[in-house]
């Protein structure tokens, strides 16, 4: 069973609000194994609206509308509906003894807008918000099909997904699955990552396929299964899986969207270890990432943004001769930080970062996009340098990823 | 002029990703004036991406397409282009020479599939990909219309649009002028600011449209204004900010998307002076907002993130009665950590934060979302509390903003 998500309202088409109501239906959709074919985003105008609407139901099994629903004038999702099913509004008494109850529980006498709210089309069924106003509405189409007409309010339109959408609709669509894996990747781009796996993906059974989603510093690779038999599908997948990391052990650093920070939260805290940061191009922004994660105190002690070099010297206790003889973009300088640091906060790990993350500050010996980074780990001192290119922000991000990776190789 | 946006990819449909390419696209677009007049995300199959091309540039002057441009298999846009532009793909020595040095700066060679992207129907207009190696085309479509295709990689896509594509779309939409001015504020809700500027807001002209964009701290009220005249429709916009200035004047803390840190940022420049932080609850990220900003170093030394209490008594010199009597979540601790700072890193200014971020780590007297703020001046200590939510990312968001917001009100 195939499926259009048609989100309706202006706020979407002048970049006001992101459809993030669209990226969860399909989710979930996903999930119980309906295919979303198109999402398409549409004005608050009647024919537009009923346009979009005909010509979706005469072509997938299941249209789910969100938003137009509300009490205002802009709101023309219902009437547009009726047109389209040629029913008439009729005032549903369920409906509008749970408006009169919700308006009465907050205070409020039902006004005249709200008492509209109670029409619904006469030939649907009408789906019960317990989080507001808005009705949902279930229309069957023809050859078995059925358009689904829901809030733009995410979670009304939530709530009636959950507890009562999902399972019919998954009861509705029987046989088919999907079944997606995310593997997390660092380390290669994209062309040359798939030149390593590329007797692998050609090699992949025809109900499987593979789709490269790059993000500044880190490969996602989604594998995507298609069957009836769930049992087998999850065999293969496994298989299919084992044979990827057979491949590339090393760039793969987690599944299902997980980031690098929190790949190294958990060995850090299975080991029972801590850990200490000193930045100086990445001004804080490994210590953000990582204390962004709940609990992060288990495993975080602190650390040291040095963006002044009186700062590396004073706190970190970097020599002033290092400094003076190989700069403070150094192996030697990010060398005595990550030491410094790990001594200053008493530490099992301690990680450093010092480059030039641009747009000024290069020079010949040492571009815009040169980072050095070591890893003081309980036994030894690891340091690496990487070359990225001239964009700032891009450069602070790549250079906390691969602070984060190096760290993890170690772990 | 209408404009469709066609988003292509499977991760679309799936739920993986939110179509933030297209909201950004429509909001750049409506703010030249071009309407976007649908918004549709379809998969990575030939035939529908075919389909969908064509029955947009048959309908709209404009159409963007963004993503399926990459190096590897799954990505199918080109080809599909040419197929409906009856095009062949041919070798762009521009393209090639492009990519050639973007591997070689970062210390590859040009792989086959590399190679491949250098490719591009011989009836296109190449739009140089200054951030990566897919580049973007440009077709002329029957009625002096265009079909654009972008890479789906934001900020690749964003700086093509920015650029070059932004200007010459406006040129070619003539006529009609819009005029947008965003107006920065915080400190106030959206309900409670839209009281304060009520009569303000009823009494703009016929031609004006008011829109209150809030994000977490931030509220944008969007002015825009519709007109023929740009001359005369300048003036009226400098007069209804003039008004509204004097309505909301502690509010308002810039203008067109300027950040907080970046007003800190001139202010200090403006003044040569300079800053240092402490960083309990935010970890991280005030430094971070700072240091992301080019030339930082000219006025922000370092900081501490003072996670470990015992950082706290060492590094900033809390003295441990403070922390006994009070804990660290108090006046007098965040007091003593901003003096600390401000003495440590011998600098003019100091921020320091210490909050509970949650989720856990609340008690009923400092319940999570409770943070002390404390900026040190040359002259003075000022300390304020905060009392946000239970969400964690949006209290040490909040928390940064108001720290930036207190050292600005002392600048």
């Amino acid at each position: 069973m195939t499926a259009k998500i048609i989100s309706i309202g202006d706020e979407l088409l002048i970049g006001q609000v992101t459809n993030t109501n669209a990226t969860w239906l399909a989710e979930q959709l996903n999930q119980i194994g309906i295919k979303v074919d198109k999402i398409l985003a549409v004005s608050d105008k009647g024919e537009e609206i009923e346009h979009t609407v005909k010509s979706a139901i005469s072509r997938h099994r299941l249209v789910i509308t969100t938003g137009g629903l509300g009490p205002t004038k802009d709101d023309i999702t219902k009437q547009c509906l009726a047109n389209v099913f040629n029913a008439k509004l009729v005032l549903n008494e369920n409906v509008l003894a749970n408006n009169i109850a919700y308006f009465k529980a907050r205070g409020h006498e039902l006004t005249e807008l709200n008492r509209k709210q109670a029409e619904v089309p006469d030939c649907c069924e009408v789906i019960e918000n317990t989080c507001g106003t808005a009705s949902g509405m279930w229309f069957d189409t023809p050859h078995n099909g059925v358009l689904i007409s829901l809030p733009g309010v995410p979670y009304e339109m939530k709530t009636m997904m959950e507890q009562h959408l999902l399972p019919r609709l998954k009861a509705l669509n029987g046989g088919e699955i999907i079944i997606h894996k995310t593997v997390m990747t660092h380390g290669l781009g994209e062309s040359f990552l798939s030149e390593r796996i590329a007797s692998w993906e050609d090699n992949l059974p025809e109900n499987f396929k593979l789709a490269y989603l790059p993000q500044p510093g880190i490969l996602r690779l989604r594998l995507s299964a298609f069957g009836t038999d769930e049992k087998s599908l999850n065999a293969e997948m496994t298989k299919q899986l084992d044979e990827l990391h057979r491949l590339i052990p090393e760039l793969i650093y987690g599944y299902e969207n997980e980031s690098l920070e929190s790949v190294v939260f958990r060995l850090l805290k299975e080991k029972k270890q801590t850990l200490s940061i000193a930045e100086s191009c990445t001004g804080g922004y490994i210590a953000h990432r990582i204390t962004m994660l709940p609990g992060s105190s288990a495993i975080f002690q602190g650390s040291v943004v040095a963006y002044d070099n009186n700062v590396k010297l004073n706190l970190l206790n970097v020599s002033l001769k290092t400094i003076e003889d190989f700069g403070s973009v150094s192996e030697q300088c990010v060398k005595e930080m990550a030491e410094g640091a790990k001594k200053l906060f008493k530490t099992d790990y301690a990680i450093a970062v010092s480059g030039v993350a641009g747009p000024s500050g290069g020079t010949d010996e040492k571009p815009v996009g040169t980072v050095w980074i070591s890893v003081a780990t309980p036994e030894k001192t690891v340091t690496k340098k990487f070359s990225y290119g001239d964009n700032r922000e891009r450069n602070i991000l790549r250079a906390c990823l691969s602070a984060l990776n190096l760290l993890r190789l170690e772990l």
